[in-house]
């Protein structure tokens, strides 16, 4: 038996269907670039700290290279991680007497959990480039719509007109909201468990400030037992990407509805439609309801994750390796879905006369219409609203006779005489007008909008920069390992 | 612009980010059969109603023999579903003047709903097997721990002496439980909705009960709305799954602590632990660990299912495509979860000496001590209780003299008045005693242990039948199918 | 320190915060009644197997009727749950030396897992019975609506023509498998755990048959290990009821939608619409929408409930406390679900005009038409479609004599020539020629809907049948039980 | 028909079992304060902007406080929430010119969320609080626990030897990650979303930042639309507290283990154990098991959310009135939860003797003995891992000459010569030895614990004051508020 772990203290092997159920290998595609670097680190500094030989630490580093070059297809597929995969490798290539030494001071317990937090991290800027992208495309759209008049809606019903600046910026806002939160999560992702080793650190005189540094994490995580059985990274991550697709399928709603013949407010580029196997006139919205759809994977992998977690004692247990793929899911599931959703917003046709036309239907200015008598004729809210919602059950616009009725059957006394003229309910029943009344802060007043709008324009480049720093950060962090590397092998 | 779907209505190509997106193809390998099956039972039965051609239906068939051979590999694989691409290669197998005929009065979306009953009611006599198979294996492990005194855990404390043979007995029930539940769920799986189209059946005169017949259904789905809309066979059937898993975490759980220093109830078999990259001493029950956490997939996958399916108005919506590979995914891991907890089982050693010295550790014989105190004193229970809980307070196992001095504390009384007699004590302190007049059906007294053994081997017989029979009559359906096929073709 | 469970074996006792966290009081109301008629079968029992004295006997049955009739709220509270309340209060009205000897030969883990079935069975039946009016109701607006031409929607797309009868059954057809969900369900509850004591069965020689045939049961639970251990009874409940939930929820999104401005199929009575606090013309569908919502909430409590079960090794364990509150929690929602959603139905306007205006927007006659071509032309299918799709692309309705150029086109060859007239266009273009030609079974033709309607209306009856005649069954076991208590007690 | 609001537009009233299945009033308890004291904040800035006069408000505020002093039980409960039912009180304590002014400018849309959020910022602090108390109490009992010996676990199998302190510093270091993502949801709960009124904020000269200042909140949410809408600050809270439960039921899972006959690390305090009802001599340790099961509340609660915010069109729909509900269930879970925690850690007797007689069993110093070899010997760790693992498979501890023989088989050569000593044996088989070379940062030398706990004390430090800086800045807040209020009132 040849295993190099299990040689020692296991005498039966498992059969092929325990293999496929116990081994890693699969998900560990994802990881295979952050164990060479771990290794990598782990390497130099276990060299630097006089671990290992300067010359062995040659031998392993120049065998790392060539396991990288050749890629992970190319590794023993038998093992149940590729952590022991690369290792028998690096044995295979450089003998057991070299090879052999790189685990000193580690186990694959902190190893993995470095590993993960490597590509997660990396995963992550990538989430929140997605995120700039779309609010990007957001506000754009909302710049071109600012004074494209609709039907803003509450309980699905018209409730008073807006525009679709002021929709789209809704949902900017949203995004926001998400940036940040990955940005929270990003850094408690970004701290290295590694020294930590089996989950006691170790007696070998490692340096954990050093594999961080070598690393670019921004801290270590101190408590060696915390830091290799915590997953609450994951749960944290797989929140965060829920709460994303919970707000990416309020677009998809949005984007269904409003392509339907009902609606009509959109027309989705056929890129991103389908037809019919047998109803041959069909656009379907396919793509948004996938979006829709897969919001349940995100919220599927959160789920197994909590349940996965609950009730492991201290410290390292196997049933974590059930979470990572679950991550791994979710991730590409979210930036895929945060582009789609962008070249879909981008490329969709607004029926702008569509939108204007239904602006007013189910009388929206009611509202205002309640808030002017309440301004014209100072009777307070309550009343007001009792006025209009008795004007609201008969057919049609009310004409100005109507209010004057109604108000005096309520009231007891003529609105008129107490000041409301048909001017004031002409402008009143006008839906621009309705609009550019609602200047408040956060409001669709076109100009608050421009306004609103080159705030957040300045916030989204602050929030650039962080990222595009965070990034040059980690890259002369890794560029500094790979020239360590290449001194010690002398490239 | 070649699709066959998309050249009549759609001009725009979705891009590949797009295509990968939308694409059903990866998961569809699970139904590639299934397809096949489905579209010689809807050519023959074209054919009958005389909608297609013999000769087209001759050439249909053969073409499709063709595609089946070749395997879904050959497959043009830039469609977005295998429907599509296997009518695609049908066509260019036999030409549009034939080929095109074959998707007369069907549509994808009833299409693929059969498809997926078809694999699902595969899969589902699978697990009805695999769950058997357990049954069987604990049912055996509980015929030779009949005798095997064990402690008997509540809230993980040691409570009265049981036997590990009505331990194993207890998961075989909860497992024939999921059995009944598997079972009911198949009734609903095995119904064909073949014929619905795409949501409002068709105006070709086809034939829904002959394709039900030919494909081995055991009813129609009536309403063709609903036929095609419908997915709350997954939600079922992954509910019935993560059911199972959650009762395979308690074995696991169990498996876990069991192998533990401190318990050392068992020792697993090699093949199912490993060891660590470390530390060379360990011997871990990862596959159990691996167990309990593969739960929280299928946890998820029900989760997801449910929201996705949340909140669609009817009928058909894309969203739905996403529902399926979760339900393969549970499938998957509810077999091999299956499979490998039986071995687990059924290779583990059994430590009948720790069991034992554990099995009146904890004062577990109390209840039959205060029973007891009923039976032969003739004082209530409640007042046996204190007194029996008194006694717990101190250290050891009471004396004689100790329950007199604290009964009389207690109740006023002497005990030994009231009867009680030091061999009374004796055989209220003996776990096998405690055991065998627990003699209740369902108790663990080791006749009644046999009895019940007895009993759940014919329930085991009667349901194998079952499965055999649906097996059976399955088979005969597809036989009747293929030789139909065969007649047409001339094979 | 007086309470009578702890007294014997604990000395401090928990304080007011401790006490609210593990006190299951409040959620105990639901098995007040049931633990009662539990202790009367209980202590029947044990008086007939002479392990209890007659006169004793007559004494507790009588306390426990006065207790039944004082009601809930006279037990102390500050018991942990109300087996022990109700005990105490007992020993409180008959004295320890007859009251403390109700509980010889079980324990509080069988009886609450009997009183939890015990009023899980009625609310089954429950839900049944609220399912069978539902599916009674919409069976009724299908009746009334065989010829209420609406566009049928895929996608939320219009698809082709249907009518508001055939869409009624689809939903009646899912609720018609929630009903057989809950019917096998039921089976599942409908057993008695009583007699499994702590997990071990008791050694006093109770007779579990006899108390299972008191309380109406219809099956004991063995194993008495699994009887007290088991909550998948709990999990299937949840599940089942979180299947109906989303069922509900693709109504309630469509009653939403219908209510739209944009759709405006339908009007919800007022009973079941509120307004908004600002917008006085607001009707909005309120009922409707926390529908939809409270379908997480259902969702959300089998999560948690297959949470809690999560790797709990055997036997009892407190944590399944905390499983039955959210039960009780999903069948209030669920029940008042049903109801309200019957009424939302039977109380809503249809607006037929709109829906009849609509089933032809949108091309829905395209299917229908490409049928024809293949009808009446013999062309393939696949080519029809591309012809159709072809015209769709273009404004309003195509003419004769587009369809003639198109033809020619994509065929090379005239349809006229192969067959097509102007009045097989007209018929094809006819949305109720459309649906009357959807004649198969579970298709949209008027007859074929009311030949449905007659076969579903069968059903129910049947289904009535079977719930009632369990209901008579049940009612005759505790009929029974009284008259048995009666005469113990003279009454 | 008098209700305030319905009597303009709808004309049927809802029935009983309609308006309990609508009405929020009963988790409206929770924000009743909140909502006065949004009614107060709103109030003086419509005053203040000059949309009500001086006099009105006066008796607005006047009949505020009245209702704030009456309680929440004297309001009509017979309305659909809250906000309308304290809106009619005052109507009918100050009259409706006067009353009906005070919802001018807002809608219960933004009122609503204005509450929410200023209740759970609140109740957020709280959780801080609740956070920093246990982290203490973990400190505090690894402080003392420094050297206390206890075997470290990996997969629930003894690994290497440790210390309790070092693992109740993995546990407080979980934790710490909790408080930091309680804090950054705090600065994204802490938002104001009032002004935005129903959802296009309004036409009345409003001022946003005035009410901001006057609740004490950090910024505006601008756009007002997604003001209303959005509710993923509650998805955020709840995921935090899954989080947060899940990290508790390590340690459940632990209390329960630890408890146990077999494992004996523990003894809880009887204020947190109960006894059996029928097994006298039961001390269990319910209170952790209930914590373990009260995950799966906080579990579901956050999967309902994600259910019922999903696929929700903008703006705001009556749906998420039943998210709020479950946000305060979550929180009152978990609140109580660390409070449980804190108290059953602080008052648990370890039991010193069986941790050190444990902390060798299952040669737990293998690693350190490999590590040995590796170190002393110059063979490389994998090697090491070899001999180390063969050893292991033998009975009891390795004697020199064994590993002399061992190493011979595997290496070739001898150890001996190679500069193995018994002495080093000796000391690499000694725990605290073991321990005490493990001194990398983060490890559980018992030095290294003590710098450990000063950096965390110092960083519990820190947070605290954080905590209550911010509530002195709101205290600040709202005591202004109700200065200004008290000026109005002329108090």
């Amino acid at each position: 038996m040849s295993d190099i772990l299990r040689r020692g203290r296991l005498e039966l092997v498992p059969d092929k269907e325990i293999m496929e159920y116990t081994t890693s290998l699969k998900a560990d595609r994802w990881i295979f670039d952050a164990d060479i670097l771990v290794d990598f680190a782990h390497t130099v500094m276990l060299t630097e700290q006089g671990i290992i030989k300067r010359s062995a630490s040659e031998s392993i580093l120049k065998g790392l290279m060539q396991i990288r070059d050749e890629g992970i297809d190319q590794l023993d597929n038998s093992y149940e991680d590729i952590h022991i995969a690369l290792e028998a490798r690096l044995i295979e290539l450089v003998g057991e007497d070299i090879g052999g030494r790189m685990h000193s001071g580690r186990s694959r317990n902190d190893e993995v959990a470095t590993c993960i937090r490597l590509r997660l991290r990396e995963e992550l800027l990538g989430i929140m480039e997605d995120l700039l992208h779309l609010r990007a495309v957001l506000l754009d759209i909302a710049d071109k719509n600012r004074d494209t008049i609709m039907p803003g809606f509450t309980h699905l019903q018209h409730a008073q007109p807006t525009t679709m600046g002021h929709h789209m910026m809704a949902h900017q806002q949203a995004f926001g909201r998400d940036f940040e939160r990955v940005m929270d999560c990003f850094a408690r992702v970004n701290r290295s468990p590694l020294g930590a080793a089996a989950f006691a650190s170790t007696g070998f005189a490692i340096n954990r400030e050093r594999t961080r540094e070598l690393l670019g994490f921004n801290e270590i995580i101190e408590n060696s037992m915390d830091a290799v059985s915590s997953r609450d990274f994951l749960i944290e991550t797989a929140s965060v990407i829920a709460c994303i697709m919970v707000n990416l399928t309020r677009i998809a709603e949005e984007l269904v509805l409003w392509s339907s013949k009902e609606f009509s407010f959109i027309e989705l580029s056929d890129q991103y439609a389908s037809t019919s196997s047998i109803m041959p006139q069909k656009k379907n919205p396919d793509t948004a309801e996938l979006l829709r759809g897969k919001s349940g994977v995100a919220t599927g992998n959160l789920m197994a994750l909590l349940t996965i977690c609950k009730g492991l004692p201290l410290s390292y247990n196997r049933d974590l390796q059930e979470a990572t793929p679950l991550i791994w899911n979710s991730i590409q599931t979210c930036r895929t879905s945060l582009r789609i959703t962008a070249g879909m917003l981008a490329s969709m046709k607004i029926n702008e006369n569509v939108l204007a036309e239904q602006s007013t239907t189910g009388f929206t200015t009611a509202t205002e219409l309640a808030d002017t008598l309440v301004r014209e004729c100072d009777i307070p809210f309550r009343t007001a609203h009792q006025i209009v919602g008795q004007l609201a059950r008969m057919e049609g616009v009310p004409t100005f006779a109507d209010i004057e009725r109604v108000g005096k059957d309520i009231l007891g006394e003529s609105l008129i005489e107490r000041g409301l003229s048909e001017q004031m309910l002409k402008e009143a029943l006008d839906p621009m007008l309705n609009v550019k009344r609602r200047n408040t802060t956060g409001g669709p007043n076109p100009d608050e909008i421009s306004n609103s709008i080159m705030r957040i324009k300045k916030q989204l480049s602050a929030e650039e920069e962080k990222v595009t720093n965070i990034r040059q950060s980690i890259d002369r962090a890794l560029n500094n390992l790979m020239q360590t590397v290449d001194k010690y092998t002398g490239n």
